[in-house]
């Protein structure tokens, strides 16, 4: 089993990373970091660079495609050389999934056209102007396009991915492993259940970044 | 405020990116990833390398020392150079903490000795022989120690860090912002949790890999 992870300039670590320390413990699985500049990738902050060991055209036939999100995506949206790639990948895989504001780009390459899917709270008006149906969800799963919600989502999305692939007891095998028993001290993890007040805050300083 | 994240060959992957990307949203904080040699660090997988910016001894008075875990830890548990720069540096942090079997470098450098601290679940005993006393908790904070489960718990640490340093709102804030909030599809993530048949299965197979 080939799992793909797409790298760009500005992408979120914890995107990439959560998936992929979920899938990457799937016995046999080969996981592969590409971008379109294999070498040294910098996240959205500058302080943390993943490899990436392969260029684009070097996982052509994943048997799964992870998409992460960050505000580098913004720049991406109608660039070619990714978007074609995603839209030539799609057709092979046998799951096309993304994190966070990685939805943006399977939009921007028409993946998602017309289809229910979620991402980053703060993108879902983004994601509906490029054609998707944003559903305010953890985890959607449309056909074989899985699609999560910010960041830390990611990790539920591979989580049911595994499930999905290989059944309850690898899934929960992997769950213990990780130790994945998420006791967070608040709950204000989506903007359904965060104070008002702390929704607005992070609204602006986002704006503000973007 | 600087933050220095130990790698190592062999580190778990969530365990370092799961703080970082919490902790790298403090507004002004400024993340460093060492090893003991600059570049490219591989993960236990192989697949994953996050590059290391500096030299231990470019950090050698962050405000706060993060050391994830991983099978690599293991090589390192008499391995002076490490344990020295991670005594020394504990001297001057103002918070020293630890992801999973993170802990068992703390502990063979001398700073848990005595002291209650968590781990990843199949390390308690290994803990426990380096002179801490593990504890089935997923955070653990010690005066300025603060100690986290298996891998995923990272995450929770480094909220629960957030919120006694900058208070409750901050810790909120950027738990909307990475959008935690938690679904796992199983219940599976403890072993006093997960079915027996799981946390022996998992158990089994650690102990092949180690």
């Amino acid at each position: 089993m080939q799992i793909a992870f797409l790298l760009f300039p500005g992408f979120t670590s914890l995107d990439a990373i959560g998936p992929y320390d979920v899938l990457s413990r799937i016995p046999g699985a080969e996981a592969m970091f590409v971008s379109e500049r294999p070498g040294p990738v910098a996240n959205e902050v500058g302080s943390l660079s993943v490899v990436a060991e392969g260029a684009l055209g070097d996982a052509s036939s994943p048997d799964i495609l992870v998409v992460p999100g960050g505000p580098g995506t913004r720049r991406l949206l109608e660039h070619a050389p990714v978007l074609d790639w995603l839209r030539h990948t799609h057709e092979r895989t046998s799951w096309t999934t993304s994190v966070c504001t990685g939805s943006l780009l399977l939009a921007a390459a028409g993946i998602l056209e017309g289809l229910p899917a979620a991402t980053h709270w703060l993108a879902r008006d983004l994601l509906a102007s490029l054609g998707a149906q944003p559903v305010p969800e953890r985890v959607v799963v449309e056909g074989k396009i899985v699609t999560a919600a910010g960041v830390s989502s990611g990790i539920d999305m591979a989580l049911l991915l595994v499930q999905r692939m290989l059944g309850d007891e690898a899934a929960q095998a992997i769950q213990l492993a990780i130790e994945y028993d998420p006791q967070p001290p608040f709950d204000s993890g989506s903007p359904e259940k965060a104070p008002p007040e702390i929704v607005s805050a992070v609204r602006s300083r986002a704006a503000a970044a973007l």
